[in-house]
């Protein structure tokens, strides 16, 4: 088997998708913080991604610790806040992630189209669930 | 607080990414069930998502218990050999789950973009990796 066949073979296994950026809360998160460079404060983030302080945390301190988010204390009318913002590599390792993701996109798309245009057909009157 | 604003606080909140599909090894079983209505052979869905035997009889008894994935025993060449196919239910979530992979992209995409414009005048000379 020529590597290409191999390449071929395993079409759709996603090794792009890294497991501690794909787990769905971190996926939120990171989508967070992609697009604030200046960072994202605890408690904005909890809001945006709808985690308890508990979870939020323990993310957090995943991401960090993979080197994908750095944290920084700030002062936000004399009180001290936490802020996160994705690291240099973090960024560049979750735009590879999306490219992955993309992928996924793209590999199913024909069946999703195929289901549009033939959904009219399927049912005819259009009724039920 | 009204049902607007949580929306819009809760925006990085991918609920809809069901997690028995979410998982990196399934999401890669499911794509390549997906265009495949006639199902596909253990072995042919091993090479597709280079999983071992082991790995891939787990996901499979976990998506086929989740309802998503029905399993039929086949004759091939007077050999008996199990086919798999999306269920009717899981052709539906897994649509679904597609929709809220949109969805991240979608958020990702201003960053995305952001970084391909800014890239020329980041590195001038566009040397190093």
């Amino acid at each position: 088997m020529s590597p290409d066949d191999g390449a071929r073979k395993a079409r759709f296994h996603y090794g792009g998708l890294e497991r501690v950026i794909h787990e769905k809360a971190r996926l939120g998160i990171l989508t967070a913080l992609v697009s604030e460079r200046g960072g994202v404060a605890f408690n904005d983030l909890k809001l945006l991604c709808d985690l308890t302080d508990g979870n939020l945390s323990r993310h957090l301190k995943t991401l960090v610790e993979a080197g994908l988010v750095v944290a920084e204390r700030e002062e936000d009318d004399g009180r001290p806040q936490s802020i996160y913002r994705l690291s240099r590599e973090g960024r560049a390792r979750f735009l590879e992630y999306l490219v992955e993701l993309d992928r996924v996109v793209a590999d199913a798309a024909p069946a999703r189209s195929a289901r549009r245009s033939r959904r009219p057909s399927a049912r005819p009157g259009g009724a039920g669930a």
